[in-house]
């Protein structure tokens, strides 16, 4: 199959890329390196450094024999998005191409600008080319999990059938997501709904939860093809903080009460889902939804859990709470489906404690890059 | 009271600011006067000649010894709209500044993307100018009904108290828009009931149906004051452009069934329910969606209408059907509540027979300006 891969810089494209380049597949590969860019404005790092995408490219080609091809450029810039799109006729198209981070989104007014326009023109460029050049193939995009908020009723897979006044209609579910960033992707989802309504369009929307890991199947075969793994305010993510803080023995830092609940998934079960996707599109015209997690757990269990991880071994780890930078819902009802990638074949891989001591293990014996100024959450949803 | 109005140059913006201006607010209006280039770029005129914003003004001073100010610049330009709320710190914003027309938002990726960007990042700017420089003033933002799309279910007034597997909330109400201009309107709703979520903004969202008229008490004082009159097929609207095609003896045209059913009002009870809002503030906080229209009518129904006011008038109008350009439900339910701007006061002008006799003659004694090619709607929803 001829896959383009957009945003294939990053932390889950990277790893896809190479998983379907290893199973025959041709991949293209798009980035314009801008997140790497966002990474020198806030002086964040990685904690181990990432090699180039084109050296990246050169040592998969000399490991495996395989060939990825790589185009840089913007999703905004129309001219480049159709170019690619009439020379390549993708027959899939995975759409990782967006600002991925909350907090980056909520730091000012330009970068909540930013964040909206870059989302939604980069997609809305795709429908337009997909339309023209390829309007049969197929085109899953990474939504998230936050777009649907924490409702008081249970969490559906992005379509609810809805019973009032004695009628029934099947909607769209209605979002309440958190932040710019989190609004920009229920943007998508709206305009990717209209694109299969009236174009015919086919689209997965993976509404994706948190995702953790470091190392995939390919990741591992040369230090040039790991994938980043960020622990900072901005870019990081919960687990990945944890870990980093219980092996520099900080504090686990938790923000409120620890009790706001979200989904969860290892990598290596991100690039399962996407891949089920990619080989069992929906039908023609449709705008499916997936919800894309494995389990949930609640900021405080995850700290248990890290916490146990480094009494294990023989680190001691305290819990400290600070104040929540964001304005969320603390105690909240919790339960999103996520039956559907199940039914497509999902086999999950559980946030086991063999796999948590193995990812403490990688993060013990790289703790000399560990920068601690990046653990505190500078961006606050309100500023007074 | 220190109003700013934002898209003052409109078919509504006008006679909205001469209203407030009339009654003893100080009034401050905004524009860029892009609509008037976008309607050169079509050959659009309206049936009468608009004079400009600046003469307006000065007949009006002339005409009533009030001043209103005058501020030319662009909402997307963030500099521009922080300088006008740091100095005049209004009291309440009324928002009518953004790309108008579906047809105008499907012409292509060009203008689809531009009314999308136009439309969110404007609002953003005057989201984030409120926060720093006004935050508990009070803004009325025009939104559409066609926001909502046609459910099957009863349209509610912004939220829907959902129940689902024996739990309940209190939901935005699921919108399916039908066209990249509605989706716009969507997607500024999903950012400003975050505003307020999160900063405490107080914000009016006006679900506003299909306007129609031509005279407010105001627009009558001198010519140099009337408001435009769009029968054309991109700022046009239905009503107008079955008055005028029965006055040029063509024969009133309907896309489809003329089964599609929406709802319409008044020019005067438009800026009856602005006022209302602009009296009758929600709550600091609240996120309130009023849907603004007073009575639903079917295509078809205009159009029997519109045949009865030409034969009073001795004219013979005929009725014709032709391919719906748009991609839309023709045979759908409709029943969209529009209880709220009643309970707040208003006394809706219905669609009277008088009513219509007397837009018949306005129109009849300006037909030697009508552009017959206008009409047509050159704009489709599905390119094949």
């Amino acid at each position: 199959m001829r896959i383009l891969i957009l945003g294939g810089d990053g932390y889950l494209g990277w790893p896809t890329a190479m998983h379907f380049s290893n199973r025959g597949d041709e991949v293209f590969l798009v980035d314009n390196f801008i997140k790497r860019r966002w990474e020198m404005e806030d002086g964040i790092e990685p904690l181990l450094p990432i090699s180039s995408l084109h050296r990246r490219v050169s040592t998969w080609k000399e490991q495996t024999g395989k060939s990825i091809k790589l185009e840089i450029g913007d999703l905004q810039n129309h001219r480049f998005v159709y170019s690619i799109f009439e020379n390549y006729k993708p027959d899939a198209i995975i759409h990782y191409g967006e600002q991925p981070s909350a907090p980056y989104s909520m730091q000012s007014r330009e970068t909540a600008v930013y964040t909206q326009v870059n989302n939604i023109v980069g997609t809305m460029n795709l429908m337009f080319a997909m339309n023209k050049f390829c309007p049969t193939s197929n085109l899953v995009k990474l939504g998230t999990l936050g777009e649907y908020g924490t409702p008081n009723i249970d969490i559906e897979e992005g379509w609810l059938e809805v019973n009032h006044n004695g009628r029934t209609d099947k909607m769209m579910y209605p979002k309440k997501p958190g932040s710019f960033y989190h609004l920009s992707k229920v943007h998508d989802s709206h305009n990717l709904e209209f694109a299969c309504r009236i174009w015919g369009l086919t689209v997965t929307d993976l509404n994706q939860g948190v995702v953790y890991g470091i190392n995939t199947k390919e990741t591992k075969l040369h230090p040039d093809l790991r994938t980043s793994f960020h622990y900072d305010g901005i870019f990081g993510t919960v687990l990945n903080r944890f870990l980093v803080q219980a092996a520099v023995n900080m504090p686990l830092s938790i923000y409120g009460k620890g009790s706001q609940t979200r989904g969860f998934l290892n990598i290596c079960d991100t690039i399962a889902c996407v891949e089920l996707a990619i080989d069992k599109p929906g039908k023609p015209g449709e705008f499916r939804v997936l919800n894309q997690f494995t389990e949930q757990f609640s900021i405080m269990e995850l700290a248990e859990k890290v916490k146990s991880v480094g009494e294990r071994n023989n680190f001691k780890v305290e819990i400290k709470f600070f104040d929540n930078p964001r304005i969320e819902q603390e105690d909240h009802y919790y339960n999103a489906k996520h039956q559907e990638l199940v039914n497509l074949g999902l086999k999950p891989n559980f946030l086991t404690d063999k796999l948590l001591d193995k990812m403490f293990q990688d993060v013990i014996s790289n703790v000399h890059r560990v920068n601690t100024d990046l653990f505190d959450p500078k961006i606050k949803w309100k500023q007074n």
